[in-house]
């Protein structure tokens, strides 16, 4: 096994000629980093990857693995309709990766947060036995914050893109499905490589009242249950609505198993007032959504019609207040 | 061994009833926590302790551990002079570990989160193989920020508090240097409960022109050692002047080494002009502090005298420059 090279040198290296916009004022190398005053409410989210927990090495490039690593919390800003600024980057380090790995893992990270707007104002490295990603965010809300509690009586609920790819994608990828061409392309990249759908976020922060929103982490029946929590409500979900890719119905035909409890869509769900037709809403959210149900009183959410291919150990059946009680 | 307990349960339970100040409009719960605007420069960190890397459970009780696991980033914010705000902690929870164990680590996380004037404003849980506590800490700059690169040729070198104390005491709780009594329980609780020097950082920013300052994280040498890089000057260091608790002296007597190349301690290093007497500028920092050396032209930290006390294996003899070429 490699020794992993020396923290100061890799974090001086990692984050050399690091761009930065006006907001921050001093970047890596001090106690702490300095950013310019927020203009309105601030957002801040931590989220982490862990080696053997949520990736393997072999999955894919150092750089697909930098990308995800911030595009997970990126999604966290997307969720709440806000705008990311900057991050500061924990990794605990383990022998045998090579400074070269993190030079990858890095070029990755720079890249997503150079497509979606943010500084990379700080890092810490830390020798581990296991290789994990820890990023905190900062953001800023613009227009009105997207909160899990505020979903209604009479909303409808709306999800963004397909739901169940990332799902497929990690069981092809493990090997515990078998998927060929086009479609097997497009389910492992779409675990991969997901979007945080900041855009859509913006938009609907747009919209009054504020809609609720959650974005697809742990998949559709468990992130809908942390709506109806917060919001004291209860759910009906129509299964034939959940948008499916031609992808998933090559690989799972129409057993929406996977959409509905698979996770790492990173999609967004959000609740607001049906008034615009999914197409106009489409159009105004910059990527294709879909209404797969209502928001009711209660505390539960029900699947309606309970169609054959929603039977299953996923977690319809057990649903998102039994899973978190065994959990 | 145990099963670690389920990640939503147990983030439900640690966040229950968290204090907030007025500045945070959302605490944990939601995809990511709202504060309010800032109203100065924003100052932001990220640090992490590992089990095995960086403490032992066996060392002192969950409640110590969560404390110091804030502390080490509050010295952060203390050595830019600033006024720590609110933290997101991301845990990296393995097996073996019980509920009661979390809360009593939440339990000292929130006392020094209170003592700081902190707000937890959100977490993240994670399954892993090796415990780890990873927090960021965002704050604000009250007058002038601390800079490392701020350092001037003329300026006198000093440190709060006494120096290398944390260093025995870890090789005390390790077995690895006998001590006993009071020196013994003051050392390790030097070592296990380190104070962030969170007031002496406001009062240095009040000062003007702006001092240098480092936290006293990785050791006298190798820290000063960042603050020499980064002004671009070099620095006289009197061993004599170190400042050596009574504890340091009846345990190691006046060898300097573990003062000089041990870290952990915490404590504050800072360079500004020579205008008051060590009891002065103790006065008005509210620690006791003592001049320790000056910064001259050059790039290298120089040993004055050359005591035999300070020759040895530690640091000073490698210098901080080569230290990071071995790294």
């Amino acid at each position: 096994m490699k020794k992993p090279p020396g923290e100061f040198e890799l974090i001086a290296r990692l984050c050399a000629g690091l761009p930065r916009s006006r907001r921050t004022i001093l970047g890596p190398g001090d106690d702490c980093a300095i950013l310019a005053p927020s203009r309105g409410p601030q957002l801040l989210t931590i989220d982490s990857m862990v080696e053997g927990v949520h990736f393997k090495l072999k999955w894919g490039t150092p750089e697909v693995l930098g990308a995800r690593s911030l595009t997970v919390n990126l999604s966290d800003i997307a969720a709440m309709g806000g705008e990311p600024a900057a991050c500061v980057v924990n990794l605990a380090i383990r022998p045998g990766l090579s400074q070269a790995f993190f030079d990858r893992l890095y070029r990755g990270l720079r890249g997503a947060a150079a497509a979606a707007g943010v500084d990379i104002v700080g890092g810490n490295i830390t020798r581990a036995d296991q290789f994990s990603i820890t990023i905190a965010l900062l953001g800023e809300a613009r227009g009105s914050v997207l909160l899990r509690q505020n979903a209604h009586t009479g909303d409808a609920i709306y999800v963004t893109g397909t739901l169940g790819d990332a799902a497929l994608g990690w069981r092809i990828i493990e090997g515990e499905l078998r998927a060929h061409g086009a479609a097997r392309k497009f389910l492992v990249d779409r675990f991969l490589n997901p979007t945080a759908r900041l855009e859509a976020g913006r938009a609907l922060a747009r919209i009054r009242p504020a809609p609720a929103a959650v974005d697809l982490s742990d998949g559709l029946w468990q992130d809908l249950g942390h709506i109806l929590e917060r919001s004291g409500v209860g759910a009906e979900i129509d299964p034939a609505a959940i948008p499916l890719s031609p992808a998933y119905r090559a690989v799972a035909g129409s057993d929406t198993a996977f959409a509905l409890g698979g996770g790492e869509d990173y999609e967004l769900l959000f609740c607001t007032r049906p008034r615009l037709s999914d197409a106009a809403l489409s159009r105004r959210l910059g990527v294709t959504v879909h209404r797969i149900g209502k928001i009711v009183r209660g505390n539960r959410a029900i699947l309606l019609g309970e169609r054959k291919g929603a039977q299953g150990s996923v977690p319809p059946l057990t649903g998102w207040d039994q899973l978190r009680a065994n959990d």
